[in-house]
């Protein structure tokens, strides 16, 4: 019988949930609403979800379902929890593998979503023959998963990997997690819109985007205005990358990777992010690293990149076991 | 027979070397000079010191030597080599590894000091039972060395954990690495110094430390002021504390380590420097990280810690590979 495994990715509004095989051949992929009246708590979504997907794996009998993998905000691969998540519904600590180890005899993996992205790159993506390298995602914040000599970095505690918290001015942007100038406020899809709308306050260049409300404005409408040669579209990025790439450069002297991924929205822009990172990050580099490290796009850009990921925690947990 | 291994330690003017057995007894311990006249050639320093190692050996029967272990600046652990060290006058690339491989058949590791430095303190130290832990070392500059999931991280190139070049100010002070700004010259024996003389200048508080010139003053002088009350000598270790603390709280961020050991000279002020960079780490710190990593001086504080973290290097070798 083929091998394949289940991949869940629970973000604050959809889950997406799908069954892919060792070769990234997706069989399925649905989704159910993160957090409805129906499935206010945890216990209910969680055996709502695992009906559903029961069903679904009934379907191909011809799959030998492994393992389910989960990439959750605030996931913790230790514990197999979700911990003070602030974009979920569920409060405090949910023990959420132990939940659905009820519904499957089966391994369940579970970790935060940006690891499933790093993990998801090494399996299936541009990370393939790599034992040393990051994946940064650039979404609503700015997640990263680090892997070291061929082995995702979890910490003592579970939570390592939060580059979207270092920070960058000890007096800047106020940020979610409640302090200052962390990375995040500066890089992201949200990052970028703050910055266009402190160059539409600074300078008086004529644009577009002055006719966009901050809740309707996106990076990819950033990104088309830059191609259209903006300024302020054109500014935003250059100083989004200026402070990505000075920061990638700091990161490289942890871990010295190979390569460096950009995953997610802003990653969609392509070279208008890419390109000035890559000059801002080659002049910020310590000379020991300079030239011989790669930023590139992530090679997971299917649809079904997210529960891709989660499923390749499986694959990697059966290959890290048993090689 | 008990078994030992031979630890040598690489500095710019000396080298220690020593025997030393896995409970950390030391059974010998002496020095040679790294560069003089007679060798100034790299092949007749290994010559050189090989001999008065193998006649040391000789003079312990009763051992049995499993290996060599080495720390030297810009030690490249895959390759064996010294590549481009600034304070050494071998200059390009040294095959070190390789040549003391010429003089003793016995398994030869190499690493940068910092790295020895770590894994002395996992297999003698602090860190005996911990698997994420940073060592900071605090001498002329600041080096680190960075253990995950029980394994130090080299990187793909070898040069992982240079915490001394990640970048404080992009415009702030020249470094000695052709860059500004990086943190060695904030958080180091030179860099309290440098902070010393800017406060100086800046303020008119008198001081003792007004009738020092730069090249007396060292960060024991300033330590043994700011006991007397000295305001200089106390700003200095506070604001030294200040970017110390922010900057291991984005460390964090990065391994989630359980505790950060601080070694070396300026760590020699003990509470000085350790009460204010915990005050500062703690609050810049994600609060998912707060109130469970500690940081604390190292307990390599041995005459012989060098040579014993060289030595190290061997036992986490044979430990790694023969569990």
């Amino acid at each position: 019988m083929k091998k394949a495994v289940v991949g869940i990715d629970i973000g604050g509004t959809f889950t997406k949930f799908g069954i892919v095989d060792k070769e990234g051949n997706c069989y399925f992929e649905g989704s159910v609403p993160t957090q409805s009246e129906e499935v206010e708590h945890v216990e209910n979504y969680v055996e709502n979800l695992s009906s559903k997907i029961k069903s679904v794996i009934n379907n191909f009998p011809e799959l030998e379902i492994c393992g389910l993998g989960i990439g959750v905000p605030n996931g913790n691969y230790y514990k197999g929890t979700i911990e003070h998540a602030a974009n979920l519904k569920w409060k405090g600590i949910v023990p959420l593998a132990d939940l659905f180890r009820k519904h499957f005899s089966l391994p369940v993996v579970l970790t935060n979503d940006a690891n499933a992205a790093a993990i998801g790159e090494m399996v299936y993506g541009g990370a393939k023959k790599m034992r040393d390298f990051i994946v940064i995602t650039l979404g609503t914040g700015l997640g990263s998963g680090i892997v070291s000599n061929g082995h995702l970095i979890y910490g003592h505690d579970g939570f390592a990997g939060e580059l979207g918290h270092i920070t960058v001015y000890p007096e800047g942007r106020t940020c979610g997690c409640g302090r200052k100038g962390c990375l995040e406020t500066y890089v992201s899809a949200t990052g970028i819109k703050r910055t266009v709308f402190e160059l539409l306050a600074s300078s008086m260049d004529d644009s577009p985007l002055r006719n966009i409300t901050f809740n309707e404005l996106t990076a990819e409408i950033i990104a088309k205005n830059a191609q259209q040669g903006d300024t302020i579209a054109l500014k935003a990025f250059d100083f989004t990358a200026k402070i990505l790439g000075q920061k990638l450069a700091d990161a490289v002297a942890f871990t010295s990777p190979e390569a460096i991924f950009l995953f997610g929205g802003l990653a969609k822009a392509g070279e208008l992010i890419l390109n000035p990172t890559r000059k801002y990050f080659e002049e910020s580099l310590l000379p020991v690293y300079r030239n011989k490290i790669q930023i590139l796009l992530s090679e997971m850009t299917e649809v079904n990149a997210a529960v891709m990921g989660a499923g390749a925690l499986v694959w990697n947990e059966i290959l890290t076991n048993n090689p």
